[in-house]
């Protein structure tokens, strides 16, 4: 069985080239301690025991020759928190695994990686979550060409799933802004390296990159209120915080998370 | 607390500049799930409840500005287990999340690696235990400079320690053959990057090279005519084996520890 933590991300610049091993993203992203559980089968895709058409998944399975997986999600799908990547990456190393591949880490997180940009479902959590904690991405690409900085701070957040974002159309009607701001925070973050810096600046990438609505400031501003620090997790209407728990109980049900230093591990 | 993960070395290629950045091996290292623990204390170094003079970890602590650590070894030093490098980078993290310094990974991992090099006390470990797993260090230097593949692999492994090792009259005395063989041990892995195949060569290394004395090619042997896989942890008078836990029975007390496959953590 493989373990992939799920991942938030803080801010991000998109990077778009033909080559989907050298498209990605810059930014910072978070692993916390939940994440996808994958275990091999004969085949098929199934997740939380319901068959699943799953394009990123099947991309890897292909790639790999063949088999299926059964994967356990901990977190919801299209919220934000990477569940796409994580399973792509946990199914490249459980087909491996039960198949005896012997392929090595950068092969099957590289696969993993074209899978996302290839499928559209994601551009840089597969590289957060090949190294685990707190991970700056500094340079795009997949896990074998992207430079990364990390990070391991002690830390639990908060969160509040609000719905799904439908991320396709908001990359496209604001790539411009987003490729600015996001190398912007990104290098605000590096000489600042902080929690709490990590909460002001996305939160200024998502109000400058008009990726936050009225219902997720909402949100952050009641945290904000009550002594807490949140901002919106990208791509999703989901909302991140420390010390937020009582603000973020008056919208919905949140719930915490560590953040988790480990990233794909087999058991 | 800080966990950092034990590590062995099947065989290694040593390569020394006059920056202690640059200076490492290359080989291939695995990392167990025993090793240390560490928590910050005022001042001085604490080993299983003992004051130690530990200048490896003594020269982390001094170049980030002082404090202590209380370290909780699970193996014994000087055995092949990497327990000085794996004090060092634990010191690192620890002082540093109790300093709130905001170090970022690679310059903690390479500060250990530093001290390492400088003290004599290890020239590849470290790299393995920021990483975790089957770590094959394609290039030498600090974390930050060595290039490596990783493999995940299921695996329980045995061990005999039979003794301490002077490690240091050892290299000076076949320096060159170690150097040349290992980089073809190095070679012939990634070729075949399987656990028997790491084994075979570990062997073919210890051998090769002149590091294998008597005493350990007898239990080596005896795991091998019981129908086991074995080989000698480079460098420790220890036996790391699959398979050969009642051959090792024959000739001492030995213990088992999975591989791990997540380098230094954060509790």
């Amino acid at each position: 069985m493989i373990f992939v933590p799920g991942s938030i991300t803080a801010f991000f610049s998109p990077e778009i080239h033909e080559n989907p091993l050298k498209s990605g993203s810059v930014g910072v992203g978070i692993t916390i301690d939940r994440g996808v559980r994958v275990s091999y089968r004969e085949e098929g895709i199934r997740v939380n025991e319901e068959e699943w058409n799953f394009p990123t998944v099947k991309y890897v399975i292909e790639r790999l020759g063949g088999g299926g997986v059964d994967i356990s999600m901990e977190l919801p799908v299209g919220c934000g928190f990477g569940m796409s990547g994580a399973s792509a990456l946990a199914a490249a190393f459980e087909i491996a695994s039960a198949r005896n591949l012997n392929a090595p880490f950068s092969k099957l997180a590289d696969l993993a990686h074209e899978a996302e940009v290839v499928n559209r479902t994601g551009l840089g959590d597969v590289v957060t979550q090949s190294h685990g904690g707190v991970v700056a991405r500094l340079s795009s690409g997949c896990p074998s060409l992207a430079r990364v900085e990390r990070f391991l701070w002690r830390a639990e957040l908060e969160f509040l799933v609000m719905g799904e974002l439908d991320t396709s159309t908001i990359l496209e009607s604001s790539l411009t802004r987003i490729q600015k701001e996001g190398k912007t925070c990104l290098k605000e973050f590096i000489k600042n390296p902080k929690l709490l810096n990590l909460f002001t600046l996305s939160k200024k990438f998502a109000e400058e990159t008009g990726l936050m609505d009225d219902d997720v400031r909402d949100v952050v501003e009641a945290v904000e209120a009550a002594g807490g620090i949140a901002s919106m997790v990208m791509l999703g209407k989901t909302v991140f915080a420390q010390k937020g728990l009582e603000a973020l109980k008056e919208f919905g049900e949140p719930f915490t998370a560590k953040i988790d230093h480990c990233g794909v591990r087999i058991y």
